[in-house]
């Protein structure tokens, strides 16, 4: 059986309450480690969660490429319910990290972006602006929507999960990724791509399901991704960080429509 | 001006690309002290900032009731860019805080409920069951999208904040906030509910705009709320987290019909 499968009761007006089926999507803890040493737990839905704990490890600034990382291990020699919910990555000789620092003020973060950095001063990271300068038609923008859609399964059973795609930079579709979490979803697409070695993603877009927060902008300029779009609207911060970023940003994207926030020069 | 007025550049399919105003949801980082340390950053839409942390305190489990906190004063003594973003939380006189714990585990986690907790071990806090038995009538719940929308004014003009409303025992309206973050949306509800001395809620029902995790969940818990409503999917852990605190827990709420997921017998 699905782990998402559930009973429910459902109330219609008129029918009343009943009982009846139903999928939801699926929320687990998984404990990130580094060398062994937890630093993190983040709510996530199982699945590709190597990816996960890499492309986190990116957007948090511990590793800058796919050299910097051995391996990350999914560690099955646990008690029951832990089994599969945690990681190991392990890094090259000579990368080194600060755990201290790591666990108080960074990684205590979870997947949230900005969490567990104490200070004011710490919110912009020290991320280089994206150097690209591919300029993205209007007609490739309006059809990712539709292309996002296709590559998200769970959605349609669940009605539960965000989603991110990425598209290269001659607008093929690389890779998308589900989950309860939209940075989780984003942090699998970037560990993707950085496990594959193509990071900085020059000439790159990503397509998301909702809103634009200025967490996810942050992760995309981690990861050198020229244009993020979502489906949903952009916050202030956001707007500020993809326009200093030199990242082209554009919401509440359809078929037939969208509204350029940031960089909207980069759009034709 | 707004703080939230842009300027961007719209897209229509054969109108092409064109300047038009915007106005979009606010984000700015909330740095959150307790007796002047610094403890968390958020990022959240401005506003009910004494709200907002005196809920995530509640909420992280530091303080328990209005008397734990002697006041919570809003910083404007700061440099250019700060002022107003940072909230002080005086505590009373004996209540204390173990800041090595709280800013290693629980408090370098900003408002995302479970980030910055190390072990899986963590993941389900020592919040004490629901005590309540207040039944809720169908009707009732199904016409809490509709109030919460009354309630919700920046959601028209920017599409882009998260919402929760919180109904009493005689489904009398409370409160309503909202912010660019759906967990300080109900932090800020739950700090206005503590600042008024109402903890816990029994007999309180909470509607919220968007989906139901497991973290939002969990705050409910820690503010005795009996029935949490979503008019999104709630996650597997959600309905655990429900079904084991004894929260009834509903969800993609819609004017003619729902969905119940946990506790159904609290549904009548």
């Amino acid at each position: 059986m699905n782990p998402g499968d559930v009973s429910i009761r459902r109330w219609r007006r008129g029918a009343g309450l009943a009982g009846a089926a139903d999928r939801v999507a699926v929320e687990e803890p998984l404990e990130i480690r580094v060398n062994g040493r937890g630093v993190a737990v983040v709510m996530r839905t199982p699945g590709d969660d190597r990816e996960l704990a890499a492309g986190f490890l990116r957007t948090e600034g511990v590793i800058r490429s796919r050299d910097d990382l051995l391996d990350v291990l999914v560690c099955r020699d646990l008690p029951e319910g832990q089994a599969g919910n945690v990681v190991d990555a392990l890094l090259a000789p000579g990368v080194t990290v600060d755990f201290d620092r790591l666990t108080r003020h960074v990684f205590s973060a979870s997947s949230c972006g900005l969490c567990g950095k104490t200070t004011l001063d710490a919110v912009v990271q020290a991320f280089p602006p994206v150097a690209g300068t591919r300029c993205f038609a209007s007609e490739t923008i309006a059809a990712w929507p539709e292309r996002l859609r296709a590559a998200q399964p769970a959605f349609g059973a669940t009605g539960g999960v965000h989603a991110s795609a990425l598209f290269d930079a001659a607008d093929a579709f690389v890779v998308a990724r589900e989950d309860v979490g939209r940075h989780n979803a984003l942090d699998k697409v970037i560990g993707h791509a950085l496990l594959a070695g193509r990071l900085p993603l020059g000439g790159h877009g990503l397509m998301l399901s909702g809103r634009i927060s200025f967490e996810l902008v942050q992760k995309a300029l981690a990861a050198g991704i020229e244009l993020v779009a979502g489906m949903g609207a952009p916050s202030t911060l956001a707007i500020d960080c993809a326009e200093r970023g030199g990242i082209a940003l554009v919401g509440f994207v359809r078929e037939d429509r969208f509204n350029v926030y940031a960089q909207s020069g980069r759009v034709s």
